[in-house]
């Protein structure tokens, strides 16, 4: 039974990568949880913005007494805490589930607890690895070579095609990625475009993404789709709400990929019945858990949706999870995208899973394979604390150098 | 790891149950699955039929070596061994999937594995239980009182309604059920609507199904649902396949259920853009166990499709397993089928799981909660091999005592 949960938000530096609407400030925030029980301690990972904070924070006390295994006790307890199922939508991005966010963060603690207590790692909770090792894939930004004021990051500015075959070239050397996706939105489509097609010229046989964020309109949309016809694996998001992106997969020549208009489960009907997306990126962190990942990937193996995996900023507990996942559905079979790289080294567990020919190889330690490294943990709960920093504003740090700048969605 | 594995085709007496299609045999077929690994049995129930029975048998050795939490590694052996994915669809019924049939009782013995590994019942693997005690719909049969020949078993005859009324009395008295489900399509429809409406009066308030299991056409179909407007909890399969069921649906002021136009996960992409069933019931014997059962259940939650469970002559095991995964998903909401009462005290496990108003509460020991009754098993298998039966024929064995009789469906 559950005697004690901890959740401590912790900050790690990130670098200047750009998106749709801006870039990323000094710090990336998380926050961990750590479930004890019965003498053991789950691990879970998850998004470190005030508001999910607070609740994740709310609801700690209701889990004492809980069965780690009682994963539906658990969402009963949240959902009894107040925790609202259903959140609102923004410009581009369909409403995430509170409720499945901060089940998600406990959900994999849980698991963890589970796998320790039966000597089993989570991916065998989860019905068994189906992949000795899980591939995911390089994921490439335009970036700056340093934030304004601070010392360069260890990865060079980034600020146009062969910026970014650099970085690729970098990233791969590093950590063998077969598969390389290129956040996209950030400059004009044609020069995205032809960054695609540096990359192509570059890496002959590696499937290519793009991830514009929906900055572009439908026409644009459709237009970008025929001239990377061909370069193509998947082309993620160009175009808000799945009206666009229907309008859009209609005549497209690649599948549209998604972690921004199916993002929970309402979504689901309505796109599969309009064909806006041939593949919908998981994401365990607000899908629910790793439990609702699986049941995702059965609706979508169903519906012969192709599934992959979506990523923000994230440290080891959560590389694990991914990991397990990844490795127990049979049905994820397109390489995960990773932030690891722009983690620079900083994390909160002790021996991070690690990368071999682009894939991590799938722990069998029991539970989810990583423990924490407490003294990294205090360190970057003091960054917490000291970066100031209390949710991500993308938009308003791009404002600090250009006071012009506008969050537009779409922007072309 | 699994060490043995043993599959014993039984047999056990059942009443002259009358359906659409003619009546039961003196005997079902059932086939238990033992599956040893480390020291402890699991344990499985499912289908008796030789074509069955020899697809369980051919894998049994394949399994030799398997880690019981690994499912994905079950299914994977019982492709490699051959087994079929895809069945042939027949008359009325859709393509139940011969590898998710035999997948199914192997994963219902791992999870009883697991469970008795880790001390855990079942429930608890599948997410933890949501009810304390799972709800069973009585099962109500139009019958005659004997085998032609035989002594009466320890029902009566019921051959209108008010001995369909006198059989739900009994039924009720008996295990406190709190939901009435008349197998129709026996007799003409206006005869089988008396016999609702006769229940109806007995019983005020209780839940009442129909399922003449496609035995109309769609305009009787339609007439049916019209004539039993507020009767009925759901209408199960009046007519055959997805688009009859639609044009049913379409129509009814009533949800369509349905076990036989959906049977199988490739099935439901048609029948739910045609809105043809607005009640699935669920069967983890040929859905694919217990996990594909809660897969199920999420795709008809995210759809908006209840979600019920179906039953076949079975005994304790599956029963068991039924309740386990009942107690463990919170979408399966209504009461299950359950041909318990048919199996007039046979079984192969020593304590069976038992009714306590209408409903079996959930148990907590470890596994599946039921163990082997090692004589009941010998002497069901001699049963089998005495009787001669190998495959269900009900069609058949009306035509002996009414040479006239005809398969038809519809019928009327």
């Amino acid at each position: 039974m559950i005697d004690y949960v901890s959740v401590t938000p912790i900050a790690f530096p990130d670098p200047p990568l750009l998106n749709s609407v801006g870039i990323h400030e000094p710090w990336a925030l998380r926050t961990i949880v750590e479930v004890s029980a019965g003498g053991l301690v789950g691990l879970g990972e998850t998004y470190g913005d005030q508001a999910h904070l607070d609740m994740v924070r709310q609801v700690a006390p209701a889990l004492a007494g809980l069965d780690p295994f009682d994963l539906n006790g658990l969402r009963a307890r949240l959902a009894s805490s107040g925790i609202p199922e259903r959140g609102r939508a923004t410009v581009g991005l369909s409403a995430h589930s509170p409720l499945m966010r901060v089940f998600a963060a406990y959900e994999v603690a849980l698991l963890d607890l589970q796998g320790q207590a039966t000597g089993r790692p989570v991916h065998a909770l989860l019905g068994g690895k189906v992949r000795d090792a899980v591939p995911f894939a390089g994921y490439l930004f335009y970036k700056w070579a340093a934030h304004p004021g601070a010392a360069p990051d260890q990865w060079d500015s980034a600020v146009d095609a062969s910026g970014i075959v650099a970085q690729a070239r970098r990233m791969v050397e590093k950590y063998g990625f077969t598969s390389l996706k290129l956040k996209g939105g950030v400059h004009p489509p044609e020069v995205e475009i032809e960054a695609i097609q540096a990359l192509r010229d570059a890496f002959p046989d590696m499937p290519l993404r793009l991830d514009p964020n929906c900055a572009w309109s439908v026409p644009v949309s459709r237009r970008v789709a025929d001239q990377t016809a061909g370069l193509l694996e998947y082309l993620e998001d160009p175009t808000p709400g799945i009206d666009g992106m229907a309008r859009v997969a209609e005549k497209a020549p690649m599948p549209l990929a998604t972690n921004m208009c199916v993002v929970s489960f309402d979504d689901i009907p309505e796109a599969f019945a309009k064909r806006a997306v041939g593949v919908v990126l998981a994401d365990h962190h607000y899908w629910g858990g790793l439990r609702a990942t699986q049941r995702l990937a059965g609706i979508c193996e169903t519906y012969g949706v192709g599934v992959s995996m979506h990523s923000n900023s994230h440290l080891g507990i959560s590389l694990a999870a991914m990991t397990h996942v990844a490795a127990a559905t049979p049905a994820l079979a397109y390489a995960s995208d990773t932030h690891t790289p722009w983690q620079c080294g900083a994390d909160v567990v002790e021996h991070p899973l690690s990368f071999v020919d682009g894939a991590v190889p799938v722990p069998s330690t029991p539970g989810l394979g990583v423990s924490l490294d407490r003294d990294a943990l205090a360190r970057m709960h003091e960054d917490y604390l000291r970066c100031g920093l209390r949710a991500r504003d993308d938009t308003g740090y791009y404002q600090r150098f250009d006071p012009d700048y506008r969050r537009l969605i779409p922007r072309w």
